[in-house]
């Protein structure tokens, strides 16, 4: 293992959440910088961008199996600009973005994984989940759109979900986009001062805001239970966006190194083919 | 009207297959540069690629509208790699990408608009066809598919079809990556010797390529009988592969000026909002 390999690995360690182990989010520090420099790691997110897309290229050749990347947070926390600033460059044919907003139409005439187990990537593919499933055991339980006795079995069907994900071909990873409530205030007041970016504040963040804790809590439970080796969570720092960059590309890249995707068989009788 | 917005309204004029009017694929040179130089091309594409960029967010926030590009082409003309070099950078979660290869499953318990249908951008976004259902009229007609008395009907179908959705907010824009013969050779031989790009070569490509002349006539067809104003199609010379990109990026361009898409309205009481 190279230093560069070992560092990454060891980044990628020390942001994931262990299996069964209690988890307190108050232990990780949304403005941590993981001992990276600004500038340096602009440069790095480059390269880690150059590997990635090579990577999706063999992926999207071999087409035997796809990447699930799941982003959650709370509002504000930049999980629009880590699709932009990580997946832009890709080749867009390799790549299905899913935005899960409040369900409707037939999606409320089933049960909650249904329309999720629809946007699925197919072979080949990085699908990028933005909200996901875990809204269902996130919003919906603070909130108290469904009581206890049903969210509380969720836990269990989410692993279950991405089990059979991952036994059928779909590395699952999970990022938590962990902001601070006070960066959240700024960027929530810098959407409502500038008019290029004002279309995207909505009254309703206010009432999500006014609930942190409670939010706190239920992603707390959401991670720590739902964090496998199948199907890891990531705690990945989100105040400042240079980092969360930094991390969420490095632990794609990791998990796609670990994939190995190759480039499929060739047909036979094509060696030295002459074409006319 | 500026002198760039002149020359970019008369090479689109240039291209277009006009309503109802015969048409010559042979009057259409692959190799043609359109007047451009090579390096300035370059360099033009990435301005062209910012101003969609800027465009592409505006629609997406508008949420009230979507654009269709459908790509054809016969193999190796380019249609990866135009999505590749013109799509790359903006923001994956505005692009929805769709690849229709040999139906199968329940796609062949259905008429052949159903799996297209079903692919249609949603309010927002950007939808790629890479081919389409033009194969219906295209490889289903050259290689006898279906009888002459099923497909022969269906050039009605498919005006009707996109009349449809430019009616109800989707812009449809086609563009046929027209590559001669011999280039085809060379690139196809090119698949052929190169270890990384062997996978994507088929010995069918071979057989598609013997019938070429009945490809252009059912091309021909295709594209005289379905260049509407709503839904036009525009032949792009694509032998030159930085002739191909900056045609189908101005292409682009042009219909997404068109549509002017706007940031959406704002909720009321945000003016002056205190967020704490």
């Amino acid at each position: 293992m190279s230093t560069k390999d070992a560092s990454l690995a060891s980044v990628i360690e020390s942001l994931r959440v262990k299996q069964d182990k209690p988890l307190k989010l108050s232990d990780h520090d949304p403005a941590a910088t993981l001992g990276w420099d600004k500038e340096a790691a602009k440069l790095e997110l480059e390269d880690v961008k150059v590997r990635i897309d090579v990577l999706q290229q063999r992926l999207f050749a071999e087409e035997q199996r796809s990447l699930l990347l799941v982003l959650q947070a709370m509002d504000a926390a930049g999980k629009d600009g880590t699709i932009r600033n990580i997946l832009a460059g890709l080749n867009p044919a390799g790549i299905k973005v899913s935005s899960f907003g409040v369900p409707g139409g037939p999606e409320v005439q089933h049960d909650y994984l249904w329309r999720v187990h629809a946007a699925a990537p197919s072979k080949g593919l990085i699908g990028i989940f933005n909200r996901s499933h875990y809204e269902d055991v996130l919003v919906v339980r603070v909130k108290q759109f469904v009581p206890k006795s049903v969210w509380s079995k969720r836990y269990d069907h989410i692993k279950a979900f991405e089990e059979l994900l991952d036994d059928e071909g779909t590395k699952v990873v999970k990022c938590f986009l962990n902001v601070s409530q006070d960066e959240q205030r700024k960027r929530l007041q810098e959407r409502v001062d500038d008019p290029e970016k004002r279309w995207k504040f909505r009254m309703g963040d206010l009432e999500d805001r006014k609930l942190w804790p409670e939010f706190q809590e239920a992603y707390t439970d959401a991670l720590a239970k739902t964090s496998t080796d199948k199907a890891p969570w990531y705690v990945v720092p989100a105040d400042r966006n240079w980092v969360r960059n930094l991390a969420v590309a490095k632990i794609l890249l990791h998990h796609l190194e670990e994939m190995k995707p190759q480039l499929p068989p060739e047909e036979e009788g094509i060696d030295g083919l002459v074409v006319t």
